[in-house]
């Protein structure tokens, strides 16, 4: 049996660990800040990662791969992006190792100093542009829609398994496009598309919205983004999709000839999500009893637990097989642990662990009375049902778990969303209560600064679809022309 | 139009690049010796990624993910390892960049020099095998049957696109079990599976064997390998599968308890193919045209242009759309090149240098008649064929280029397959007609060094299914048990 799980009321961040090593989702690895990604982890990882890869193709984006090292020249080229990076990136200087003599230690070879330092990539934008440079001469060229799955790594000192590691892997898209306008409703379908991934796939609700000046991405004019809320009140931001403008392209010296034969710079946009998003999905749905996996993106949806006795499993073991079958043949993604040696009731527990939905158990009997329990691993609703028009039954269920899954992630999101007007409730909510709190908010870095370091509390974004409504700052009394979201945030 | 391709005959070397650069598959990157790979080269390594992917889940391999970083001092563990990966490895020694004072230029930041130097993967058996190490206890652990698929860097001082670059992205296999021959027999399956995903989707013919010991991967204690031959007479290493015996388990303390309680140090194997297999792919089958695609891994199947006069045009498109459609319900790759501002033979000469298997094209008249021009990139036979039944004789016919591509690389490289009995007799052949030449060896590493360095030819493997036949080598005259394959090789 797995060892407990540290309830959630005891130690959110205990719990959030012990999920995701109980669940073997990962573990924590010999290099500091990097985690192992396990096969249920991994599996996890590669439903979202085709989900996403479809509505990108679909969309007419076409993946590419660029190198993982970057000169540390390029980097240097645009201000803002050099600053945001270099503090926290992995320099290569040497390209051999070789063995002191005197010590018998290993050490880099003083002879294999490289010309100049690679740094390994923080984001790509600097040798995309660097590329497309090349690349783009005329306004037929336009636009470049590419993406890229890869690794990154970016110098945390505290880190999380999925939420901050020092590695992650992620997506990256980077497109070119002869216009601002273009470019900039690029930004948002991909936004959209995130939010798609987030509610319909993994349901999570999401927030969208553009972040502040202070929080942007480092070389963008605008980034926008997901933010979702965690069941300790916490945000997460789940996604983001930058407006660049010129920035790069002015950086890497990128023009085009457009149909009036003027030269220009082009314009860009990035986006991206990341195995974070595991790190979000754990923390919108699962329980004290472990991993809870909305069934859209469940490695496996359904388990079957054939119930034996010492003799006479046959026909348990026949019936199994032929319902496993039939699932299968309608695309459910379907388990049978059939291992000796182990309790139905150990198993029971493992894979509500694991958080697969649906549970199927069958022993003699029900296969003489021709039914099989099944068991919701979100309601932990048990039923004797027939076998006769199982596969109906488990599709409808699937689809009712998932809905169910974001439908009371919106009640809890809504919940813990709380409007305010003054100052006084802001910290008295945020202290008692947390999650999202929308205040108004008189738009000035200095405001925003003094109450994150007053509070703790960040602006998540400034929301797309919020009205339009004239206040004053809760801070300064300044006008406003809507509320902001605030909350902390992972 | 593209730029001339140089013919092979002229320069093959430049030819390969040419390919390369014109079929839009990869580009220069400004990181020495790393490439960029473009979006039809990306579509062509996801569909050999997916095919192969498959083919482990099935054999119940499972994807997991380990950090990009080694800890320096794992490489020093198994002693072969370090000596075979130390002399070409990106070294990372510090975590953070800073701007000079005196001189404005930006440096890897003194303060930020990490405690241990941090390797980029070369391979990754060392962090596999530290983790192993901590999940196995007992039997009941094992097999582990992991695969990832990742990017490796190996500083190489000469470089190939696709061929041997310093960055690449492969898959790495890694499995512990309980038995030596359990190890032996997973060794032997992989091998099997690469020879499959070679022949049967690549339409690349290859060799199965085992390497000798002077070419054997650090750290193994048998290499198998599959070796295909290149246009140019030159063999390619297309996949390898290690039997590491118990090296790592013991250079990183990794025991199980075995059925008979007692401990003992587990079994390991590990196997990897990468985008090499492009190269290979590339020099197996392309022609002074452009490349040349095997339809079951070609990212499009079938292009269709459509002719079109200054008006009028709409019966066109429509009995385009019609028959897009039509191919694409049959599971078929097809893409429709309608852009307006190029003329038909322009495109036609694009899609041949990107080796689309099956060109359609489809005029005013066509129409009217029923047909449709259908051109094969294979054999360049051109046919008038009619609409009605088109998906049908579609199939057959890209299933006609795969056998075709694969029987004409097997006529190939049997015609480039020599046996001889004496050195002079080697040389000769080596010299004026390259190729594979099967020849008696007397299994030092002697007589393999002593050939390697007079002729530049290596022992490329020792052929699994090569009958016993009695003999003395052709330098020194010991005896020998069977030929051997010797090669130049990439």
């Amino acid at each position: 049996m797995a060892d407990a799980i540290t309830p959630r009321s005891e130690d959110y961040a205990q719990w959030y660990i012990d999920i995701v090593k109980q669940a073997k989702l990962a573990d924590y690895s010999p290099v500091r800040g990097s985690m192992i990604i396990r096969p249920t982890g991994y599996a996890l990882w590669e439903n979202i990662r085709d989900t996403l890869d479809g509505m990108l193709k679909e969309t007419g984006h076409q993946n590419a791969y660029f190198p993982l090292f970057i000169p540390q020249s390029f980097l240097a080229k645009e201000a803002e992006h050099v600053e945001g990076f270099a503090k926290e990136c992995a320099v290569v200087t040497h390209s051999r190792l070789k063995i002191e003599e005197e010590t018998g230690e290993l050490i880099p070879d003083p002879d294999s100093k490289i010309e100049e330092n690679l740094i390994v990539r923080p984001t790509s934008e600097t040798i995309i542009w660097d590329t497309y440079s090349k690349w783009i001469r005329s306004w037929r060229d336009l636009p470049i829609l590419m993406n890229q799955w890869a690794n990154v790594v970016r110098w945390e000192m505290r880190t999380r398994m999925f939420l901050r590691t020092m590695e992650f892997l992620w997506q990256e898209g980077h497109t070119a496009h002869a216009t601002e306008k273009e470019a900039q409703d690029e930004t948002m379908k991909i936004l959209n598309i995130y939010a798609t991934l987030a509610e319909d796939y993994m349901a999570m609700p999401v927030i969208k919205g553009a972040k502040t000046a202070s929080e942007r991405f480092a070389g963008a004019v605008d980034t926008l983004c997901i933010e979702a809320l965690m069941q300790d009140g916490k945000a997460l931001q789940a996604g983001t999709s930058h407006f660049l403008g010129q920035n790069f392209a002015k950086a890497f010296d990128c023009t085009f000839q457009n149909k009036e034969n003027q030269l220009e710079h082009v314009w860009a946009t990035s986006w991206g999500v990341s195995t974070r998003l595991i790190g979000g999905l754990i923390m919108t749905h699962s329980d004290d009893q472990g991993l809870v996996l909305p069934p859209r993106i469940a490695p496996t949806q359904v388990v079957i637990v054939p119930i034996l006795r010492k003799t006479g499993g046959e026909p348990v073991l026949e019936a199994v097989e032929r319902i496993e079958k039939m699932l299968k043949d309608a695309g459910i993604r379907v388990h049978v642990d059939a291992r000796e040696g182990y309790r139905p009731g150990w198993k029971f527990a493992e894979y509500e662990v694991q958080g697969v939905p649906i549970r199927l158990a069958l022993g003699a009997r029900d296969v003489e009375h021709g039914v099989i329990e099944m068991a919701r691993r979100d309601t932990f609703e048990k039923e004797t049902v027939p076998q006769e028009g199982l596969t109906a039954l488990i599709q409808e269920t699937l689809e009712a778990i998932q809905t169910n899954l974001f439908d009371r992630a919106v009640v809890f999101r809504d919940e813990l969303t709380t409007s305010v007007d003054t100052y006084d409730d802001f910290k008295s909510v945020l202290e008692e209560k947390g999650g999202f709190i929308l205040a108004h908010w008189d738009g000035t870095a200095e405001t925003e600064a003094r109450i994150k370091a007053e509070t703790k509390a960040t602006i998540r974004c400034i929301p797309l679809d919020q009205p339009y409504e004239e206040g004053e700052d809760m801070v300064t009394g300044k006008p406003s022309r809507g509320r902001v979201y605030f909350a902390k945030s992972y």
